[in-house]
């Protein structure tokens, strides 16, 4: 057993999205410490310019420095998507984002080769799921549309399956992927996955949706296994969450990402030097 | 003539909504110089904490004051509704929020004593809308609802007046100001007029609607021509307009809020010490 393996993993997003991924990590290794930091006094991440989320996403990663971590999980699909070149962790810690696991999953998912992305809007300009896409099945169609009401809808509660102004708002972003027939929908931004029944419903049983979050879990699992750095701990690990705002504020969200029978703290913290 | 008469208008708010203030302030005074910041990294501010949306507004207000203001405008609702206390302008210098400015049209305005106030969730929570009002009216009944989906409805372009979208989120929100029968409804956050076809229509002709922009910008002026302050330039004024994230992005919403005639240059700028 590496002496690395007591340590944290290390996890990031620009608010309470990126719980998606924390919640299958806990699921699939519960006795890992897990140290979680939300953005939320800069969110949203998405609709900003790719210089702005590169200084915010830079600072996060000088946040869970501080912590003794062993991987890294850019758990913002934006940060995942605009951020092609690696970012500046500690030299010697593991690391990964949302994109590339998403995309494997999703080019191992298709059978007609068409795959739909649906995001932020930074993250579909960006065009690195296309790019990651295509470098494992080169004539694959790739999809991209930017749902920048997606985010706002989930914060404010309109997820139920029955909710009209969800349904017709999905109804109009996800009218190019029936069009073009996709087989494959890459959720690329870890919010969507709350809105998933009424994205499968759209859609058609016949359409596979991939949480970029969970498969980022899944890969984070099998990287510390091969690694030799899952924790030998008997017990449940920590949880230890963070946000840039008020702690209160991020703690009524956290619920619903998370479910009632996780045990957490909830922290407020400083990370710009800015007063 | 005062000296100072050829200063400059500064007005901020968290992204392009305060333009509905800079509109009717360059339609009443088209020869005053303004400069505009619109806090575009960080919108939004309505769904944050009191502690970060002071600190925020703070940094703002030390950006403007590089140029030569002679007059401050909080053109953010909730900035202006959270900060109950004097900003820290330059002491001699003069400023109005949104809020005072909006809250004596609408006591002016009503008949029946019933005054609705829509806004973000901070401006609701502060409460400082019902007390400005009850300060004039004691017995005035105040209903106040945040809006959440309003912002994120009006800068996706959610606006026309049979969008059915928006029309079903605002009957959803304006319910209880038909229930508590306002006859006047202030626009607290300064996107919702690009909404007020929409709320109109729902709350009949008898509701008279206020918009805290236009609000502030006719006080702005009564306050300049009071102080003898008013420019005796005999062209028009210029119309500087800064956004701390991509100047391109932003002049994307520029036009929504100022029409095509108006004549503005817009630059990008860095407001926190954070790197």
């Amino acid at each position: 057993m590496n002496d690395s393996s007591s340590g944290a993993i290390g996890v990031f997003d620009s608010g309470v999205g990126g719980l998606t991924a924390v919640k299958e990590l806990h699921r699939l290794m519960p006795n890992e410490n897990i140290v979680y930091l939300g953005d939320t006094a800069r969110v949203p991440y998405g609709t900003k310019s790719k210089e702005t989320i590169r200084k915010y996403a830079l600072q996060d990663i000088e946040f869970l420095k501080k912590y003794n971590v062993k991987m890294y999980i850019v758990a913002c699909g934006t940060v995942s998507a605009v951020m092609t070149t690696s970012p500046v962790f500690d030299g010697e810690k593991l690391y990964t984002g949302v994109l590339l696991p998403a995309v494997q999953a999703a080019c191992a998912a298709t059978k007609n080769k068409r795959i739909g992305v649906i995001a932020t809007s930074a993250t579909v300009k960006s065009g690195s799921y296309g790019k990651a896409i295509r470098a494992i099945i080169p004539d694959a169609k790739v999809v991209g549309k930017a749902c920048p009401m997606f985010v706002p809808l989930v914060e404010n509660g309109y997820t139920s399956k029955d909710c009209t102004v969800t349904r017709l708002i999905a109804e109009e972003y996800l009218e190019v992927m029936k069009k073009e027939q996709v087989d494959t929908l890459i959720l690329g931004c870890t919010h969507y996955p709350l809105l998933s029944d009424i994205i499968a419903d759209i859609m058609g049983e016949n359409v596979k949706l991939i949480s970029s979050g969970a498969e980022a879990a899944k890969y984070a699992q099998a990287v510390l296994t091969e690694n030799n750095l899952l924790s030998d701990r008997k017990e449940n690990g920590w949880l230890k969450l963070f946000c840039t705002d008020s702690a209160e504020m991020f703690s009524e969200n956290v619920e619903t990402f998370l479910g009632k029978s996780t045990n957490y703290t909830v922290e407020s913290c400083m990370i710009d030097s800015a007063e």
